[in-house]
């Protein structure tokens, strides 16, 4: 069928017209389309805390001191996630992303410097993500000395400047950005400093089971999925995964502070692991000797027969990454290699199936 | 014109294969369409800490014991909010909710029975909504004692079921639900009360003048704005008001714990606020006393000139409800509720502007 001229006229009237009508509900290239989102706690335990002396407390500055008696049932040790389920979905599982020590979820969020984080990255790419707050940390609250040993550490400001290879090293932090030594073509957003700070929360160390614990029962809830560790994320991340290998597709490990358990190395031999290092490791005595515990932990779990890709991002064209990877400069094109490792892997899909 | 029967043909046709086209990125009734959605933290200061002695602390459980210095530079008081941006904007100002004494921003999303809590159901009605964490709480982080004096204190597992309405008040509590004693045709999700302790956190007695300097930082960032406060959050937010009321266009003061202060009523003449009570405050002596400094509060605005609306939610057909109504059952007939009252105050537009 040939259309006439005043056919032709017709359709496109009717293609503006419908194109009209539509516009207002059509999603732009750049808006972020979900079928849902929200939050949970999962895991944490009742604990009773009982024969504790009542104490003396001011509970307005400046008033009377009155009793507290701490005596009695507490909630504790709960982990709170929160999720994003993108309307056109590609991860076949969901991608949880489990952050590093001193931190928080928030870790993937929005940039020190207002950029887009991975949260909304692998978002955009078609994963349900849920991010979540370790067990002591940000919204998953904290238990009372009452009930946990030991007291918080808190970090200085001037240490992970230091340590995360943003600075070169010890020494290296000055108020005064004239004065400071950033570790060789840093990619680190080092003018938003201040604001990355404000994202660290205090941490314990004597709550790696319960901590553990709450990741296992996330897990539990959610999985089968993707594990993406960071830092002390990654020692949390691996551990998790030894006690959950039938859950757990595939791990990206993005600088992990250790690997799991070498003894148990063997339980992930069914599940591909990435491990990624960014750059100027061998600059940091600290660093070199964490991407040493890593590498021995790959090398156990490849001699059970599993699978362990290690990407040194500088050796393939990626340079001047920090510790904080997610939040440099250049954090969108490691978003795209861990997503191209994700495809190879097979966990994606054009609808998520 | 008059189209003749095969042009309508190609016509409908056309129409057909568009309305396939378009299909995919057409977000259906359900979906959240964001034009962006991401985190900041604001305001805090650099803490300095010195003179103290270096103590032992264990950092590795069973691990021998090792210096810790605790003098130095850190970071404190900042406050975390996250935000989502609706694609279509109704609200003319963004949405800041403020949550209540021993919780965190959480209060606001999904609901401990796994329903939408007001975060999506104001997004979903074209609001720009900021969620915040109080200084001091959740991804806001805290200060080490050596910076706050005094300590946290925790809720114990009874105390929410017998003081927030949901338990008919002390001793209505009991871990067997057949041994509860409930508020009257009490609308919050008691089988999921578990689930609710999980979301409380730790809170200081000694911060409040931090956690307004906080409030006041947000509102510096992303006001002009509305804010919707609950319980402790109305006597912050009240107060912050009074610190800016050129940046408040509206206040919502969902049972808050008192007013701000009396003698600064008169800077609120010229924003509306709405003043909403749930059910049941009769039978619980201290939330008629709350509604009492609440109502004190309200007259002196209403002396200075301004405007205060008061709903009793029983008195307009709206029972049941616990001091936490925005996570009880009908939490959707209220959030209608107040959603027509930012209308009725011409904060609302087809686009937002």
């Amino acid at each position: 069928m040939t259309a006439s001229a005043p056919e032709l006229r017709l359709v496109m009237m009717a293609t503006a017209v419908l194109a009209t009508i539509v516009s207002s509900r059509v999603a732009a290239a750049q808006d972020i389309v979900l079928r849902g989102m929200g939050s949970l706690h999962v895991g944490g335990r009742i604990a009773e805390v009982s024969g504790k002396p009542v104490r003396d407390i001011v509970r307005v500055p400046g008033g009377p001191s009155s009793k507290l008696d701490p005596n009695g049932q507490y909630q504790v040790e709960q982990m709170y996630a929160q999720y994003f389920l993108p309307k056109m979905r590609k991860g076949k599982v969901p991608l949880l992303m489990w952050h590093g020590g001193g931190l928080t979820g928030v870790t993937y969020e929005t940039t020190p410097d207002g950029r887009e984080g991975w949260l909304n990255m692998f978002v955009r790419k078609g994963w349900d993500v849920y991010v979540s707050d370790a067990v002591e940390r940000g919204r998953s609250g904290f238990a009372s000395p009452d009930v946990w040993p030991g007291e918080p550490i808190f970090l200085t400001y001037a240490d992970p400047f230091e340590r995360f290879r943003i600075g070169a090293g010890e020494g290296s932090w000055s108020p005064d950005p004239a004065n400071q030594k950033l570790m060789p073509g840093v990619q680190f957003p080092v003018e938003a400093y201040a604001n990355y700070m404000k994202q660290t929360v205090p941490r314990w160390l004597t709550t790696d089971d319960a901590v553990i614990a709450g990741y296992v029962a996330l897990a539990d809830k959610v999985c089968p999925c993707v594990l993406l560790l960071h830092s002390q994320g990654g020692s949390f991340g691996l551990k998790v995964a030894e006690l959950r290998p039938d859950r757990i597709k595939a791990i990206v490990a993005v600088e992990s502070a250790s690997g799991g358990a070498l003894a148990k190395a063997a339980a992930l031999k069914d599940v591909p692991i990435l491990m990624m290092f960014g750059d100027n490791v061998d600059l940091h005595p600290r660093w070199v000797a964490y991407r040493k515990l890593d590498l021995e932990y790959a090398a156990a779990v490849r001699a059970a027969g599993g699978k362990v890709d290690v990407i040194n991002l500088p050796e393939i064209g990626i340079k001047g990454n920090s510790h904080m990877l997610m939040m440099d400069k250049n954090n969108g094109a490691i978003a795209d290699v861990i997503e191209r490792w994700l495809v190879d892997q097979g966990l994606t899909s054009e609808d998520g199936r």
